[in-house]
């Protein structure tokens, strides 16, 4: 369990009494109250009990692979005949026009898989490689369809400021005025959206141009996050921190005065370090300083076909401490309750009366197992709202 | 299939002929001869397959596990603090020589389950944590007993000469006199042994003191091969190329010398990027030197519980890739018939007539696949000796 003083907030002999699909108490076996004495128990004979995981940032969504690209980068090929087959996000965008809801369902869908059986419960899927009306509203439709498929909370994220598409090269602006905003609007009426993200980056957007995005959100009631200071630091964090952004993603060249920003408007800090590894970035996020200034940290999968193309939060966790040093309470606890805040949901990500009887059961005899091990799944049962 | 002069020796319609076990016949589809016209055929339906997995590095069996000192560490522990706590192999070895036979197989099934499902049918397993005769011995037993409870074929290493244990502290010469080799002798007269290693580096056994087990292996007619070159030059490759070895494994600063060296006595490199990102080392093998002297590469997960608490091969090709800059094909090679080469191991690792019908299927649509995804499992069936 997560919560407390001692280290994990861990009850070494604890109960959980869960009723329609929520906890209903949870604490030292010892003192569970008599009124529970004549319910059905089940024994998990020692296991760990945690929060179910919460992959807090994905671009699940999307056709295609970059298989071809990634060998053809390994095997020599210069950034031309990369750019000649067509390689980079791009790809990802003909490919993603090109396929239908369907297609793109059935695609994402041993991805899920993938997440679910390390008990994730919660996943939030980005749109974005659509970059025109209807691609982008057809990946947020596959998003939601997918969490009537599987026993999973989707939480949808319109993230049209993700790249200029080819036919608007060198006009962002009217990019953003003609397709990312009329779209965000379309899709918020179709009730496809709860977030709004976007990529403030040189290669992407400018934070002058992400502001266009967020204030849109504002006046939509949506909340907004940030793709921020990955490759180098562009000022969109402090855009973000005046937003109230739910979270700030990357930050690899984030600085003290973003993390100030963040603390102060309550953001949390994402950590994405698949991308990091694949990308063989050097530079490290300033975890140190988002533990100095309280910037909660959240951590996920960034799953997407390019520079992160990982379908394991446990990896992501083990990554987070031998890439960045995080310790595996902070690697726990930015994949549940640190993801949930990153999501804006305050109904779970913690074992505590009231909230969803989301949990993970752990063949595992400490928590630091969790994240220690590389390309083992410890997971012995998954709960979503209170059912196996 | 991987053969040939093609990109891993790829058939787009392949066919092949499996009796008693063996590959009988592998080829075109086109090509494939009238004697087998009345055969049952199993439709394959377009996928991948390959020669089946070969993890050719592991410490598989062992005792306890490190996640504790894995945490302390990440929380700041200094080294005093974790030499008090008992870490290091020290805990392994003190772990290992506490648990029965029985245990020791107990908890290296999971693991084995773990590579098994990634579509392995060959593993290596070293003993190395026991260094004194009984737990040595139990460990090589624990090895041979999972090989007899799951359809896997398990070669066992002996690796006495793996860490100078507490009791002979500064005594290496005197422990490998009165335990180690008398150790080595009584397991290869109980059958216990297929190969015979050793950790030539600064922290462990001198080339002058590995050379006594290598001559002690060479009396008893086993191969050997050495852990070399992990955290400096010793010289340890050198010496393993005069006795043939089998493979040198690690390699990080291996030099032209010692390529040339390998070359020439034919031993495989074998490639172990798990400790690499775990240690956080920075120097990475010399892949280049490799490739252009011609020295096959092997790729393994060097499963263990300090350096590398990896059960994922393709997690190590997707490292041997990201890290070293290997291709998809050397990974892909590396983990089957260069495996089975530094295994000592002719009738695997590749689909041809006469060799073994050990085969993975993938749910892939191009080779490079299994090494582009972190974190995905995309087996779709595993057979062993024709059978799945
Ligand atoms: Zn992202
Ligand atoms: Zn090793």
């Amino acid at each position: 369990m997560v919560q407390g003083d001692v280290p994990y907030g861990l009850i070494s002999a604890a109960a959980v009494a869960i009723r329609e699909g929520l906890i209903d108490w949870a604490g030292a076996e010892a003192d569970l109250p008599d009124t529970y004495a004549d319910w059905d128990r089940q024994d998990l004979e020692g296991r760990l009990l945690t929060p179910a995981l919460i992959d807090c940032h994905t671009h699940l969504v999307f056709g295609g692979d970059r298989a071809r690209e990634f060998e053809m980068r390994l095997n020599g090929a210069s950034y031309e005949e990369l750019a000649r087959a067509g390689g980079g996000i791009v790809s990802t965008v003909s490919a993603t026009r090109a396929a239908s809801e369907q297609e793109l369902v059935a695609s994402a869908l041993p991805r899920l898989d993938a997440l679910i059986a390390e008990g994730i419960t919660t996943v939030e899927i980005k749109s974005g490689y659509g970059l025109d009306r209807e691609a982008e509203l057809t990946m947020l439709r596959a998003a939601r369809r997918l969490g009537q498929m599987r026993p999973v909370t989707v939480i949808t994220t319109f993230l049209g400021a993700h790249a200029v598409p080819p036919e608007y090269t060198g006009r962002a602006g009217a990019y953003l005025q003609e397709v990312c905003l009329p779209t965000l609007r379309a899709a918020h009426d179709e009730g496809l959206v709860d977030a709004v993200d976007g990529f403030c980056e040189n290669i992407a957007f400018s934070p002058a141009e992400i502001e266009q995005v967020f204030a849109c959100a504002q006046e939509l009631g949506l909340p907004v996050k940030l793709h921020a200071e990955q490759l180098s630091r562009q000022g969109g964090t402090a855009l973000a921190a005046r937003y109230g952004a739910l979270s700030v993603d990357h930050l690899e060249y984030a600085n003290a005065a973003d993390a100030a920003a963040m603390a102060e408007a309550g953001s949390v800090a994402t950590i994405l370090p698949g991308a990091y590894y694949t990308i063989r970035e050097t530079q490290a996020p300033p975890i140190t300083l988002f533990r100095d200034h309280g910037v909660p940290m959240a951590l996920a999968t960034d799953c997407n076909p390019g520079s992160s193309p990982m379908t394991s939060l446990l990896m992501a966790m083990n990554m987070g401490c031998t890439l960045f040093r995080m310790t595996p309470e902070e690697t726990l606890a930015g994949v549940t309750c640190h993801a949930a805040q990153a999501l804006g949901l305050s109904d779970r990500g913690r074992i505590a009366a009231g909230l969803r009887a989301d949990l993970a059961i752990w063949n595992v005899s400490r928590p630091a197992e969790l994240s220690y091990r590389i390309g083992f799944n410890p997971l012995h049962a998954r709960i979503f709202e209170g059912r196996p």
